[in-house]
C-alpha cells in the first residue's frame, strides 16, 4: 500500500467537509435552498477578497475569469499594459491578442518580480493605457509580485489594475479595497480547497465604469448580467451547483480560521519548506517567493523531470515540474489550501530520499531538520 | 421528516456512483491517472454522441458550449439561420447578436416544433447562410424537434447544422454521424446524471473546415486548442476534475445500460407521465413532446406557480414552472437521467394531491392508474 499525496500547485487536496458536501443530493439552482446558500457564499467571498464589491462567480477554470476581465473592460483599439514574468503573465497577453488588442508588454526575467517603477514609467509614457494586467503569484516561477506598490502607481492614473490572484487567493494577503486593486481574479482549486470549476472576479467601482463602456463581444462571461443575477442570489446560467455547495463549506472554514491565521499558516509552511530545501544545498528559483509554492532549481546534472517522476512513482507524492522554458530546470512544491506542517515534513523527507536515489549527495534528515526548526518557532 | 425529490429539468439527481466518485481524493489533471481517465471519457462520449468525431469538453454550463459553437465556426458578417421556438432557441440568437452577427430567424409558436420545410425554404432563399442553429429538446416548452429531417435538408447545402442537445442528450436518440449533424452541444446535468459544470461539443469534419476559417474572437472556448489537447488526453485549461471523475462513472453506467435501453426507458417514463397527466383532465402543452420532460398547461383558474410551490412545500417535490412568456401558464415534470418508474408514480401521486388541495376536481389515484397501465406494458 502506498498513500498518495497531492502537493502540486493545483488542484490542491479537497477539504473533507467539501468532499462530503459534493456527495450530498444536489440542489436545484432555481430553488429557495440554493438562493440561501448563494447568499452566504457571496458574503464569504467578500470576506475572502477583503472587499465591499460584489464578487462575480463563473463556472469555468480561472482562465475564463481572466478572459472575462479583459472582454468586460476594454473596447477595440484600447491600449493595455501586460506584465509578463511567466506563463500566466503571458496568458493575459494571449487573451488580449485573441481579441485584437495590441498590448504593451513589460517583460520580466522568469523567477523575478516586476520593478514597480517600470510600471510607473510605462504608464507615464503612454497615458492612453486603460488597463494594467498583473499577476499576484506567478505559478510558473513561484514569484510573488508587489501588488500593493503597483496598485499605488496605477491608482494615480485613469487606468484600472487587474490582478490574476488565482494561485494565491486566500494564501497571500491581497486586501483589494485597501490597496485599490480594481479587478481580482480567483479560482476554486487553490487556497479555497475545493475542486477546479469556479472562477471569481471581484470588480471595483472604477472598473464597473469601464465595464459599462466596454465594447468587446461577450456572452457567457458577461459581468453586468452576472452581477444583476447575483443581486437576486441567482446565476445567469446553470452554475456548477456541487462546487458551490463545496465552496460554501470552504468559505465557512476560512472564516473560522480567519484571514490573519490563514496567511500566517501559509507563510510558515513556505518558510519551513524553503529552509528545508536550502539545507539540502538546493537553490530557490523565485525571488521574492510566494507563500503558495516553492520553486526549486534542479541541481546540476539532475533533470527536474526525474525528481518529479521519482517522487510520484516511488514515494506517492505528486508535485509539478517546470513549464515552457523552465521544463526540466525547476520543480515546484506546493503548500497551500488544505495543507499543514505534516505535508511539509513528508514532502521534504521524500525529496531527500529522491535526491539520494538520483545520486545527489544528501544527508538524510537535514531538510526535515531545518524545516522543523522553523516550524518549532512560535507563530 | 420529508423526503426531497428533484424532478426539475436540470440539474437532475446525481447518480450515486458519481456522487461517490466526487467524494474521492481529487486527481492531478497533469498526471498519468487523469490521462487514463480522460482517455476513457473520450471513448464514452463518442459512444453517447454516436460519433467517430472528437467530443470536445469545456468546464462551463451548456451555454458556454453553445457560445463555442457560434464563435468557432463563424466570422464577422456571416449569415446564419436561427430556429426560435422557446427560450433556448432564443439563446442561439442572443449569442450571435452579442458577436455582431445578424441572423435570420424562423419563429415557431412556443409549444410547437419547426416545420422542416420552412428551414428548406429559408436556406433556398439565402444560399449564403453558413450555419443553422437548432434545438433538439426545447426545455422551455418541452418540444422535441425533428432533427433528422432538418439534417437531411441542411446536409444538401454548404451550411452546417448546429444542435443544442443539452436537454435530451442520452434521453432522445440523436445519432450524430448517421443523421449528419455537424455540431452537437451537450451538458453534464441532464441525461448524464452528474452535476452541472461540463459542456460538450461534438464536431463533424464539415464543421472543422469552418472552424479553421472562423475569425470571430475566442480564447477560453477555443475548439482547435481543445482538440489538440484532448488528442494527448489533456485539457487546455484546468478542467473541473471532480466532474470528469463523476462523468467517467456515468458514462460507464450508460454503456452498461446501452443506448437502446436508455432511450426506451425514457420514452416509457414519458408516455406514462403523459398518460397520467391526461387522465387527470390536464392538457399537454408540447406537440410533439420530448421524452425528457412533460410540459403541462395549468388548468383554468390555477396559477402554475401555485402548483410548483405546493408540490415543493407540501410534498417535497421540486419541479419547474414556465419561463418568460410561459410563466404562470405551464409547469414541467422531468423524467430523465437517474429516473425510473418510481419517480413517475410518486410525482403523479403528489400532483393529484396538489391539484386537489388547490381546488381542482381530481379523482385521487386516476393519474397513477393511467401511468401504471403504460408501465405495465412490455418494453
Amino acid at each position: 500500500m502506498k498513500k498518495r499525496h497531492l502537493l502540486a500547485p493545483g488542484p490542491t487536496p479537497v477539504f473533507p467537509d467539501a468532499l462530503l458536501a459534493m456527495a450530498r443530493p444536489i440542489l436545484y439552482h432555481r430553488g429557495p435552498e440554493y438562493e440561501v446558500l448563494l447568499g452566504r457564499v457571496r458574503e464569504g467571498l467578500r470576506y475572502l477578497f477583503q472587499t465591499k464589491n460584489e464578487v462575480l462567480l463563473f463556472t469555468s477554470s480561472g482562465t475564463g475569469g481572466m478572459e472575462g476581465a479583459v472582454i468586460n473592460t476594454l473596447s477595440p483599439g484600447d491600449r493595455a499594459l501586460v506584465i509578463r514574468s511567466g506563463k500566466f503573465g503571458e496568458r493575459w497577453g494571449e487573451i488580449c491578442e485573441a481579441y485584437g488588442l495590441q498590448p504593451q508588454y513589460i517583460d520580466v526575467e522568469w523567477g523575478r518580480a516586476v520593478e514597480p517603477d517600470t510600471v510607473a514609467a510605462a504608464l507615464a509614457a503612454d497615458p492612453a493605457i486603460k488597463a494594467v494586467f498583473a499577476t499576484h503569484t506567478e505559478s510558473s516561477t513561484g514569484v510573488l509580485h508587489d501588488i500593493e506598490a503597483i496598485a499605488r502607481i496605477v491608482g494615480k492614473t485613469p487606468a484600472i489594475l487587474v490582478v490574476d490572484a488565482i494561485m494565491s487567493l486566500g494564501v497571500a494577503d491581497l486586501p483589494m479595497d485597501a490597496w485599490g486593486v480594481d479587478i481580482v481574479v480567483g479560482g476554486s482549486q487553490k487556497g479555497l480547497m475545493i475542486p477546479p470549476g469556479l472562477a471569481f472576479c471581484a470588480v471595483s467601482e472604477k472598473a464597473w465604469a469601464m465595464v459599462r463602456q466596454s465594447r468587446l463581444p461577450k456572452f457567457y462571461f458577461n459581468f453586468q448580467a452576472e452581477r444583476k443575477s447575483l443581486e437576486k442570489n441567482q446565476n445567469t446560467f446553470t452554475p456548477a451547483v456541487s462546487l458551490v455547495m463545496a465552496l460554501h463549506e470552504s468559505l465557512a472554514a476560512i472564516r473560522t480560521e480567519g484571514l490573519t491565521a490563514l496567511f500566517a499558516r501559509h507563510d510558515r509552511l513556505a518558510r519551513a519548506t524553503r529552509a528545508g530545501v536550502r539545507a539540502l544545498g538546493l537553490e530557490l528559483f523565485a525571488d521574492p517567493p510566494t507563500p503558495a509554492l516553492t520553486a526549486v532549481a534542479a541541481p546540476q546534472g539532475i533533470e527536474a523531470g526525474a525528481i518529479v517522476k521519482t517522487l510520484r512513482n516511488v514515494h506517492g507524492i505528486t508535485i509539478s515540474g517546470g513549464q515552457a522554458q523552465l521544463k526540466g530546470k525547476i520543480f515546484r512544491l506546493a503548500h497551500l489550501g488544505y495543507a499543514d506542517e505534516s505535508d511539509v515534513v513528508l514532502c521534504l523527507a521524500a525529496l531527500e530520499r529522491t535526491l539520494s536515489d538520483l545520486g545527489y549527495p544528501v544527508k538524510l534528515g537535514e531538510g526535515v531538520r531545518a524545516a522543523q526548526e522553523v516550524l518549532a518557532q512560535a507563530g
